[in-house]
């Protein structure tokens, strides 16, 4: 039996639909920086699916110079970013907003999710503090949706912070790295244009949905940060072959593709939960999406060893383990089975 | 009666000898950045003072600059800086570090101190995470002496965190704004060149011992950062008429005025809370520095209102309030007389 | 009869094979972050190709964000780099350098080469001048291998500048986002081994060279800076699906395919040039590689507009101009021959 | 006879009524950060001087780190500033407006200065390129008043450079660290007041013209960027006894002392130039302030070794040498006529 990878949703290349329209469009010419065809349709296409016909789109190519270019451009130094304090700028990074001279402030979060009475609480505590003006300033709230835990913020929520961010006058920005993931599952209770309409700035993950690479960053009201082109450029993440981003976010939002994908993805998890838990497994954090948390005992790692990979978050005392197991749109329900098959086995697989 | 203000450390002008000699030694005729005779001279008296012959010293006008300049002049911009939570960089420097591109890591303080096991779980912790070469690397400990709650480090808790930064081969910087009230409290079981041969690089803080502005920046063993007088020209923390540094270090660092302005300062703090204790009311924190924090009740804000300026750094419920009354060179007996001497009646004061 | 675009090297996607493998490999299961079979065995080849077996390689996704980390990595920030005035990093990067924080010194060019001896003559200016301890200090002297003008450096021009640079401790990069152009021309006296042995850092470009993008950093001698790899990451040039780049690079270098893509692009490019001096047009320079550079007449732009895309580099008095013409692996020898034909018969062509 | 330094005008402390006033009000308690009534004076002072009741005022402590904070607060960073390549900015500041994030496009200048004609023939070539997306945008325009080389824009040549600046809607700053030297030579014709309705922002220095410290940020016309003081904060600029940098500006903004400083050292400049003049002396350029530039031959320079301090600019052929002399408040026509004296006998003096 062959190795099975669930550590992360992007193991395999691009969906076959992405692959299959770069090889035909391959040899025709098109001109750089995204001025050609698919870039012009996959942004008509994104204003569509967001319902934001007034929608400013770019094409970048991947998260962390997305967040650190986006967050540059529409923050002045001196202001910071709020957010949850497992959120992937806070974490993940390398630093890379506080290299674009930013301040990251890193607040609790609940299962990876920001809650909008903690910002508030913090924002009445900066200003109430005197001394404000040698501080940061709060000038944004960052959240991911889903967020590092595979968790989704409610409408409810989101208006919530909504709320907070209008009375202080900060713009909402949304990583959607996984943001098919989150949208796909029965647990949404918002569309993309609702959740469009709520912020002043996201992004539609590609790398981690299906592309090879590429994430489009939307400013739903046509809110861009003047000559953001240049800034993107400034920023090391404006592509010279903008085709291979406009292509493929051209074939992801057409027809449904990319929240199908997500939909696929989202229940393939949903049944390795169901089959684990039937096993007596345990979950460190109840993920609607692609990304589930098992907590896996020291005979489950030992079944999987050498045939199955996925990612160990956190070693527990008795060799237990808080694990991450990620499905995409590439994971097929056979492979699960396997999983499930090593797992519910382990003595007889372990030999 | 007029008003006095126990506010600040920085509320007066210099040291009446300070500015006696800029007085006397005004027309003199000399090069400017530092290459003046009064600044050759400072330098020579922190060496001695400092017990490192062959110490590098900077002057550098303000504290936000100098940190900024030396953890950006000493880390490589993915290298973080980890401090007290309560640190003057993680708090009031309005994100100066983050400009010059470096994250910092606020780990949690007990009393304004970051504790060595703190720093020694979070490396730990961090170099145990797989994804580790993705998140912003821990380069330096920063920690101030006295803390920002007036606070100081033993011996013991110096080598413990000068153990830890060994290990992991990270430099140990201290800020020493405030350096002349910590080193002469007699709670301090540590000297200057005990200090000094502990870190890797700190700064004699002049601007809160008696300066008018002005600190000095002291790499021990001869360890500067190459070029590191451009580097200071380079954040703009470079004086043109050094003069006014080095006149003010060659004064304050002569005949032991440094620490005796700090033991004066300590002592009338010490007063002041003797007398603050007689009078039943409770601290915050215990200080043996010139930073005292008693909580007020609504009758001693009140009895104060209009006499006394002093800080609130945290209102509490009922109206009774943590705040900071801080003494200086220029604090005399006689003001903490009367500032007790209006919380002992208050009814009758307060009229 | 459809539009012809000799515009610029990135107006097709991949060169076929590179697509052909990445369609056969899509499906396979693989670490990100260039933890992955291809990007092992890509830098396997590049170290062979450019033998240095010890040389540090690492894959970015495109040339400004390459050239801003690889510059910022190396110099510290009061360093600044040395380029010709026509430097891709002086003119067409937005200030990313800059925005990274170091200066770009521009010095004069010739056909858009950097001379030895202009990169003397400033040093030797530079320390003469007693103030330079104020000044942003020469860091690295960094040139393009071809240059933006098509042109490259000979053996003994790269000897000689190699020799200031270590005259003054300076390291010595070159951009070679157009590389295979560069080494492939009969007018080149250099080979990539010899290249790699002269400078301290550089790229083998693969956007403009037959990949959908991707650079290839060579640190030719395990002299990559500590940590690039968080580096990269920091600055956002770190692509999650690294493979993408792997195997990209694994494709072009196998074979001496990057070598033969660059000679076919070169061949047809002396094939355009001699056609059109056939027909009278003189050039702007002297170009051996890929980019040609025809001053055309008002004629000559009647003749093509509509039917040939390419790029106008400077107006010049009476409707001449001086444009660009790039050819690249996948231009046909029909293309050049049809451009030819429409320059050969310009009154019949414009009708 | 002792030596005499014309090295620059910051070689002597402060105005001895800057001075004066320290010393009798060195015992007051102020707020710190600005907040006391000295600053509040100047503020109100400046306001009058320049005409511009609406102004926002901010004291800073020296010329780097002002230019550095300004230019920065004023752009965002894909914007360049344009200046005369002899500009303080571009040469003498370590690069510390590129670690800002800001590149600094160094234009050719006569004399110092910047013609406003090449400063139109940069934007109009600039916009005509139709790559300019991909430049770094030309975002401001700084000039010096007066120009490191002494001389002075007219009034007219500042109007052609504010219809420039109105026409790409860029904002002009001037860089005003010798202001008083600028303004009070006879061949000004131009005011304070008209100074400050042509620019955006300027600062008015101190450092060298009284101050022991300090230069004051002027937006004329309430237009500071939002939140400028926790800029400064952030960029280090801001001093803890901001009383230091107010009581200077009240001081020397008063009863027309900072224009009559520089009337006096713009007098002794003359003085001193006439009576080179009058020796047969050459000057390199023709500077009306208190910097001049004096072609010393071998018998001048011999004449003045060891007895007077002087800077060399640039060594020429045959032992001559382009010099600077700078006057000051604190020359006397005594140490100019020493000076003359020295020069006119030189073989006497050489002896």
């Amino acid at each position: 039996m062959a190795t099975l990878s669930f550590t992360c949703d992007y193991c395999e290349g691009a969906h076959p639909e992405v692959l299959k329209r770069l090889a035909e469009t391959n040899m025709e010419q098109h001109q750089g920086y995204g001025d050609d065809p698919y870039t012009r349709s996959a942004v008509q296409r994104i204003r569509q699916a967001t319902g934001c016909p007034e929608a400013e789109v770019f094409l970048t190519v991947g998260g962390t110079q997305t967040n650190a270019t986006v967050i540059d451009a529409m923050l002045p130094h001196y202001e910071a970013v709020l957010c949850a304090d497992t959120g992937h700028i806070a974490v993940h990074e390398s630093g890379a907003v506080e290299l674009a001279g930013h301040k990251v402030i890193a607040l609790p979060a609940t299962a990876g999710k920001l809650n909008a009475t903690t910002v508030q609480d913090y924002l009445q505590a900066f200003y109430a503090d005197p001394t404000w003006p040698h501080m940061a300033h709060p000038g944004m709230v960052y959240i991911s949706f889903p967020t590092e835990y595979g968790t989704i913020y409610s409408r409810a929520e989101l208006d919530a912070m909504v709320q907070v961010c209008r009375c202080y006058n900060m713009p909402l920005y949304i990583d959607g790295a996984r943001m098919a993931y989150g949208l796909a599952t029965p647990a949404a209770d918002i569309t993309l244009p609702e959740l469009a309409a709520r912020c002043d700035a996201f992004y539609l993950g590609g790398t981690k949905c299906g592309a090879l690479c590429g994430e489009a960053v939307v400013f739903p009201r046509g809110n861009a940060p003047k000559n953001f082109f240049t800034i993107v450029k400034q920023h090391g993440a404006l592509l010279a072959k903008g085709r291979l981003l406009g292509l493929q976010f051209d074939t992801l939002m057409a027809d449904g593709l990319y929240l199908s994908l997500g939909r696929h993805a989202d229940e393939l998890a949903a049944m390795l939960r169901r089959g684990m838990e039937q096993l007596g497994i345990e979950f460190y954090i109840d993920s609607p999406t692609n990304q589930q948390f098992p907590i896996l005992e020291p005979r489950h790692r030992q079944a999987l060893e050498g045939r199955v990979l996925y990612e160990v978050w956190q070693e527990l005392p008795g060799g237990r383990a808080v694990t991450r197991f990620a499905t995409s749109w590439a994971t097929t329900a056979d492979a699960v089975q396997q999983l499930l098959s090593l797992l519910s086995n382990p003595a007889a697989e372990a030999r």
